[in-house]
Parts: structure tokens; C-alpha cells; sequence
């Protein structure tokens, strides 16, 4: 199921494929996961996507490359996107995610799930010496 | 504003005591911010709180303190949680958290919850190679 | 702050009045608070909001009136709705949840809140048991 | 999978039915979609549901009726409900959204979940200009 | 789907198994649902998850057993976590809830979740009546 | 509070400047409202945010303005950020929304959340007319 039709390489425009193209040079795979054939039914949607993917999760930066995919899980089990934790767990792996990292991550998600519930539900006010204002 | 009484050292029963004198001895500083105050209300909540996120967030283990920092960051963003993003950023500061790497931080929780919108409006089959089971 | 100014019974039209007048008298009570005064700038939304209200929570029915507010002091933690959980867990208290009640819904909210998210994360397939259909 | 099932025309209540009937009038199809069959478990929910929907979607009023649908679909991918992302992305397009729109659309329901994190974790103040109470 | 393997009794460690062994104990059943096969990859995760549900859900104490697992189902359907929604439906079922029961749950949700939306939309400031500090 | 200083143009980097010369070029206004102020700790964050606010919302295109920002509240409320519904309430008004509109988007708001918990809760499968793929 899905919300629209899902584009493939043969079908997709040249400005299309020239995003996939970059897709499977970059990720040095001819692998196209579903996400970017759904989006490939607004080019200018798709190509702003990946160049953002691209910039902020490839480049050599002050936060490691399998810390950013832990934290893009992080956000996306908080969101209940299947897909993404999907793709996300997937690619943690691929970048050196341990068992032992994966039970570890998600006993942190789980945790914090835990005390958001009990400072919303507790209305806790924030203290003076959080305050960076 | 808050839905439960802020209970103070001063006014603790000794069970609760026990719990904040063991925060002061972990965390090496005397301060107690407001959400073991509000938790005191419930004792035994409050010790099975406060041994969880000292045995997760704590230990030595195969993520490191201030990447935990950042995915609880992360979690508590998403949850819209202002107290528990404002107390996870001091402890992520404390702990050694850069400007960059904030910067950083906030980037990736952004375009992750993005995706997370873009994969759920588009209802996105996961793909096959995702699947571990 | 708020993002519609607040309505009060004095400044308040014939068909608004109407409504304050019920909320009144249906809660013993002069006092209305802040949610109606807002709403209130929509008398029909007001009108259609109230009557819901009136007629899930105060109605006598195969839930008891104090499970129905700790139902929807869960829901509101979980929606990270600040007012929401401020007004119900007064409602709660006036019929008559004790602490100790208010301290085991805050460890239940927890714990769902968590085991939701680990679910999530490991997106762990549906038990054909649990099928209804 | 479900939890509960699906109710049919055939073996509805003649309560049930009503609003089935009305449902088929009111869109000039004889399709029900799932939804409704699931609330039919509840004669009394369905009932004041649909009457919701149709008050609410249905009537000539300010809001023009597709863009209705692209704000309810907003809202529905946001709470990472799949089903009432498909059932409204279809009424959607049945109401006249163009390919062009909806690329637009989720470009606007992506960029509003990012500044929203973005808000949230940075817990900026609200300015005083935005204040209307 | 899922992102990790589940494991079943037949191929769990002792540590697992003893685990396993207690829910079936607990539960009067051999039945072990997804959750804690898939929960098993981390044995120490899912010896403290399963400790805290059992603690939490099992105990007699000043929520009633059914009340507790309608909590349960608020908190899950709130987070969109389809498996939840699933397996603590189930749950409530055993423990007695009713048809109608259920239905009002539903409704109560429902009306919760529209309020939180309406409140979080006008932002209505909190009553200083409901406050406890 | 906040979770990182708000920037003002007299202690701002020339990089950061320009950009609140763009925005105030852009808004016809002095006024620089404090998502931007906080933003400016990251000026590349800041850079890229704005280009993309810039793009997606100031632009003529097959969606209306006005219809852009009721979206951007959907959105806003639905994640609970205070701060994006003010500021985006603000601006709908700016671009002219009516009162009868507001209350119109809080009805269709509140009416689409109460049904993506009813089908969360039921677990309504998609029905196969819905699918585009």
C-alpha cells in the first residue's frame, strides 16, 4: 500500500534519474530504496531531499557517521515511522552498529520515552540553571 | 505551574532522602533539579526512576556518555518535552557537547522528523532488504 | 499567551452565555476555565465541544467518571498537552484519585510510553493471536 | 489484522444501517470504506462520528472542501495514522488535487515537522508580538 | 518486517529462557507473544522490560487490573504503536472488558485527543486553580 | 528559557546578518522574530532553514498562501510546539485569515486527530481502493 505510485529507473524523467544516479554513485550501490522512488513524483521535492540527506548525513562532520544514523532512529521510533527505523536500523548496521549498541540504543529511547511521560504528565517546571537565555 | 507538589530535601522522608543523597553521590554536585522533587511524591517511583536512568545513562558501555546524551536529546525533542530537553542539553554540555556539535545535533533530529513526515504521508512500503526477520 | 484572546462571561453574546451558564451548572461550580474562554470565539465549536464533553465524561456509563479522567490524563501526557493535563488531573483529584492511584497512572504512562517505543523500534510484527478480524 | 472487527451491511443492525445508508447518500457511492465498518462495533460512536465528519467536511463553509482534505491529511501524517493517510489522501484527490499540489503539500508538512523540532529542542520563547490574549 | 530476528524459545540462551519461562508461569500459558521474542536479542533489556511490566501490570494494588490495561491501550493508540494497540486490546479482553467497555474507551481517546488539539492550537494558558506547586 | 542564547543583529557574524537582511528584506519588517535569534547559533543551520522557509512558503505555486500556513498550524499543533503555532497563527492572520476560518481549521484540526486515534485504536487495515502503488 501506498499513497502514491512507487517510480522506478526505466520509467523516471532524466531529471529523475539524475538524482538516483547520484543516489547510487554516493551510496556506491545500484540498491534504490522505495523512499526515493515514492518521492521521484515531485523531481524538485526528491532532489532537494537527497541534496539535505546528502549534506548532513555523508559529510565528514563533528558528529560521527553511526551516531547520526542512532539519532535519525532515535527520532523515528519517537515518530512511529515504520519505514524509517526500517531504513535507518538498516543503514547503523551498515556503518558498524553492534548488537550490543542496538540494545543499548533502544534501552535509551525507551527511557526517555519514559521520562517525557512523567515530566509532561508532572508539568515539571524547568529549573533556573537550564536556562541558556 | 505544575500538576504535583515539588517536595524539597528539607521535607523528604528518609526513603526519599535516601534516593537524593544517592543523586548528590552520583552526579557529585549538590543540586537536585526539579524532576526528583516532583517524582519524591511517589517514593518507589522515584527509586525504580532514578535506578534505571542511573544504570542506562551512567555506566560505562558500548555507547558513549555524551552520544547518549544527544538520542535522549533527540527522543525528548520529538516528544515536544521542554523540561526534559532543557535538562538533557545542560547534561550534553556538560559532558563535553560542542556548539558544532549541537548545531549538528539539531540538524539531523530535523531532517529526520522531515523524512519521517514525507515516509508516513507517502505511506512507503518498507523494502524487503530492510527486513531481518 | 495564547493565540485567541480569552472571552469572558461579561463580554460574552446570548449564545455563548448559554454555554458558560450550562458548564455551571452542570459542575456546581462559577468557575470556568481558561479552554472554554478560548473557545468561546467559536460559539458553535464551543457549542459542538462542550456537549461532547458533557456527554462522554459526565454521563453515568460502563466506565466509571475517575478511570474515564485517568484515561484522559494519559492521552494528554502522551499529546504533550501542558493545559490538558493540568485541568484533568484537578478533575481527577476532585473525583477523589488518591495519590497513591496518581502515582501508579504515572508509572503505567511510563511504561507504555516505553514499551511503545521499543516496539516501535523493532517493529515487531503483529501476533496472529491478537487479530480481531 | 484489527481489534476488532469489521462489521458489513449484511449483518448490521438496522441502526447501523442508518448511517450506512446515509454515508452511501451523502458521497453517491455504495462503497463504505473500513473505517466505518470497524466504528459500526459501537452504534453510538459511529452515529456521532459520521454526523461529525459530514457537519465538519462536508458542509459549504469557510474553508474551501480540498483544502480540508490537505489539512487533514497534514494532521494525519503527523500522528503517523497510515489508515487515514491513505483514506483522505484518495477523497483528496477525488476532490480535485493535482500531482503538483500534493508534491507541495508534503513539502509544507515536511518543513513545518522540521522547524517544529527545531523549536522545540532550541525551546525558543514565544515573542510577545504573537501574543493575542 | 522487523529490525531485529525473533527468537524463539527453541534457539534462546538459558539467560533468555529463564525469562521466557517466568511469562509463561506468570501468565498461565505457553503462548509467548512477539514482544519478548524479538526483546530477547538484548537479555538484559529484556529481563528489566519484562521485570517492570510484570511489577507494574501484575501487582495487585490502587488500580484495578482492567482499568490498567485501558490505560495501556490510550497511551498506545495516542503513540501510534500498532503492536501495542494490538497486544494490550487483547489483553483488556481477558481481563473482562466489555464490548461496551471498549467502545467508550474509544470514545473517551477520541474526545482527548481532539481536546489536546485544540488546546495545544489556542494555546489557552493553564488556570493557576489547577496548579499544585 | 531556551536551550541556547538568542543571537540579536548587533552581536551577530556578518554571515548571520545577511540573512536577517534577507528576512527583513523578504517580510517588509524590522521585526526578526526568535526562532531566527536562536537559529543563529548555527549560521550554516540558519542559512539553509530559511532558504527552505523561503522557498516553500513564499513562493507563488499550485497552493495558496493562506492554505500554506493553516497546514503549517496543522502540523504545528499536532507536535504540540507552542512556539510554531503562535508564530504561524500570526502569520495566517497576517495573510488573512478570518476568525470564522481560525475556528473552521481548529474544527477540522481536532476532528481529523479524534479520527487517527479511532482508526489507531481499531486498527482499521487500509482498504484496497485507497492503494496507489
Amino acid at each position: 500500500m501506498a499513497t502514491a505510485r512507487l517510480i522506478s529507473y526505466e520509467e523516471a524523467s532524466p531529471e529523475v534519474r539524475q538524482v538516483f544516479d547520484d543516489i547510487r554513485r554516493t551510496r556506491k550501490t545500484d540498491f534504490i530504496n522505495n523512499m526515493w522512488l515514492a518521492l521521484a513524483n515531485d523531481p524538485e521535492l526528491l532532489r532537494r531531499t537527497w541534496a539535505e540527506v546528502k549534506a548532513i548525513m555523508g559529510q565528514e562532520s563533528a558528529i560521527d557517521p553511526l551516531t547520526k544514523e542512532m539519532i535519525y532512529i532515535a527520532v523515528s521510533a519517537t515518530n512511529a515511522c515504520g519505514y524509517c527505523v526500517h531504513s535507518h536500523t538498516a543503514a547503523a548496521r551498515a556503518k558498524g552498529m553492534t548488537d550490543e549498541q542496538h540494545g543499548e540504543l533502544l534501552a535509551i529511547i525507551a527511557l526517555a520515552a519514559k521520562t517525557n511521560q512523567l515530566a509532561s504528565a508532572l508539568a515539571v517546571p524547568v529549573d533556573a540553571a537550564f536556562d541558556r537565555q
